[in-house]
């Protein structure tokens, strides 16, 4: 099959595309025929060295969502059948014609969806939703503040925080706030020109946002202690904005706040598949209703993800940039 | 009544016993002869004017934790009758020959322990067991690593964690080693000595605590997130150090650790009693079977209890400072 094999690790130029051996799927895994992989941060950090794949397998193929159709399954595969539509998260090995996947961490594509749009929905929503109302607790009533609110964990955020009753602010470049609001942000906040922390405070009557889901981290988790509200929790997903944070421990005592740390890719297997088993429950049905759809910033031809890599790094999307790989 | 009165916020000094009006039990309060009071680090902030107690009241009479008889009972209590031996925490007015508390806040003296030391449980082990198993997660066979262990919360940790199957370390200046140990804790690290970060990680074979228990904070926090377990907590539960902190996020992230913030003081009433009922059912028959005992250090009378706060002061004491009221 072809893939995308990293031999170093310049950034998009290591995105070279080669022809390797297919992955053999093991008795409790499904082999995937990928029809689109969507990017990631973590892949353009993994592209740089920063944030390898920590199965640490060779040849390093990156990729950490997609859809596609089955094509085979192993022996003691009881949920899959050649030709189904799925999707997943995979800690890497999704920039490839094929994947094998263990059959619990696979996901129906919506019929709403479609299969060449459903890489799209996997990493986002998880982690969206993982971070909001798993970790953060958000519930119908309750405010969340969500930084980068155009980025795909953005837009994922905001439909996730509508379709339970909740109420959502994000951060977002001048840009992107039509988008935002367009959505159904409730607020959307230039952080080039306004103060987030002000902004929340102003729009939540005083008492601040109960959960906050943050990629940008750095400076960032400071101002996130000032503005949470009473008992709330703020979800580091990223570091956008740097690893060094500066916490005001009073602050947090006070409030009886916490600041959780929070990755999808280091966790076990198990915890995969239970957080994936949770979501189809709980949220893919959202989807078959047509409450959520997944957002779709551009899409490039596998020979151009090396592109789809750079358009990325400018900022400039609103939603995911997909790759079309068959 | 006698109670201590602040009319100033200079130290021990201002701890001055007046007459004072008796308190008025509500319709769902109960109207407590005290008998003992315990020291807590917060009375002695308070009496820098640093930490008020949230309701204002005045005169303003310190005091978080007591021991005593039932005098009377409001017209709809229905758990308490007089001559009850009965403790508990409040948010302030312990430091007094009475105090009127509602209801579902009192818990029964252990008959093993007696009023006179009932006085020693209610804020060491409730915050204790809180930050430890209610909010911290601990188990049987988990770690957990505990600040200042030969304080009256480092000492309730010790055999909290004992009782439950669990495993614990604690820090504690070199003098305090041996008496830890007695207490039961599986290592003592003295911390001017050794480095807490690299002897936790030794204990438990690299995985490091699943729970830290931290009243310091300061430069402990960056140390707490160095030492925790992957997916571990943090819990901050005092500013000894200081309020400041530094905090690595991108280690935050990669374990999936959290820190939380927390006081007993300013919860809500509601709060409160909810976390005492479950106290009285999972920790109080401990003291029955006597797994668990207060650990007292020194008593001193109601006319001394400046002598008592300037104890404390010294950090010599292990277990609690008891002031007998009557």
């Amino acid at each position: 099959m072809r893939a995308v094999v990293l031999r170093s690790h310049n950034g998009p130029e290591s995105l070279v595309i080669e022809e390797v051996a297919d992955p053999v799927p093991g008795p409790d895994e499904v082999l995937v025929d990928v029809r689109t992989a969507a990017l990631n941060r973590a892949d353009v950090m993994q592209t740089l060295g920063l944030y390898p794949d920590p199965r640490g397998l060779q040849p390093e193929i990156p990729g950490m969502e997609f859809s596609g159709t089955v094509s085979a399954v192993g022996t003691r595969v009881r949920m899959w059948n050649p030709g189904d539509a799925v999707m997943a998260i995979e800690a890497g090995g999704a920039y490839a014609e094929r994947i094998a996947v263990h059959e619990r961490q696979l996901m129906r594509v919506p019929a709403s969806v479609g299969v060449a749009d459903g890489a799209a929905i996997p990493e986002v929503f998880l982690t969206a939703w993982d971070a909001l109302v798993v970790q953060g607790g958000l519930t119908s009533g309750r405010w969340a503040l969500v930084h980068a609110g155009g980025s795909g964990v953005g837009t994922a955020s905001i439909q996730i925080a509508k379709a339970i009753g909740a109420r959502i602010a994000v951060t977002c470049s001048a840009g992107k706030v039509a988008a935002c609001l367009a959505l159904g942000a409730d607020v959307a906040i230039d952080y080039g020109t306004q103060d987030f922390v002000a902004e929340i405070a102003a729009a939540t009557g005083g008492a601040g946002p109960d959960v906050i889901l943050d990629v940008i981290s750095g400076d960032y988790v400071e101002r996130n202690v000032k503005a949470v509200a009473n008992q709330g929790r703020i979800i580091q997903v990223g570091l956008m904005g740097g690893g060094a944070a500066n916490v005001n421990v009073a602050v947090l005592l006070t409030k009886r706040a916490s600041i959780i740390g929070t990755t999808l890719r280091g966790r076990p297997i198990e915890q995969k598949a239970g957080l994936t088993q949770r979501f189809i429950r709980e949220m893919l049905p959202l989807f078959d209703t047509g409450a959520m759809r997944p957002v779709i910033d551009s899409r490039y031809a596998f020979a151009d993800i090396a592109d789809a890599h750079r358009h990325m790094a400018t900022n400039a999307n609103t939603g995911k940039i997909m790759v079309d790989i068959a």
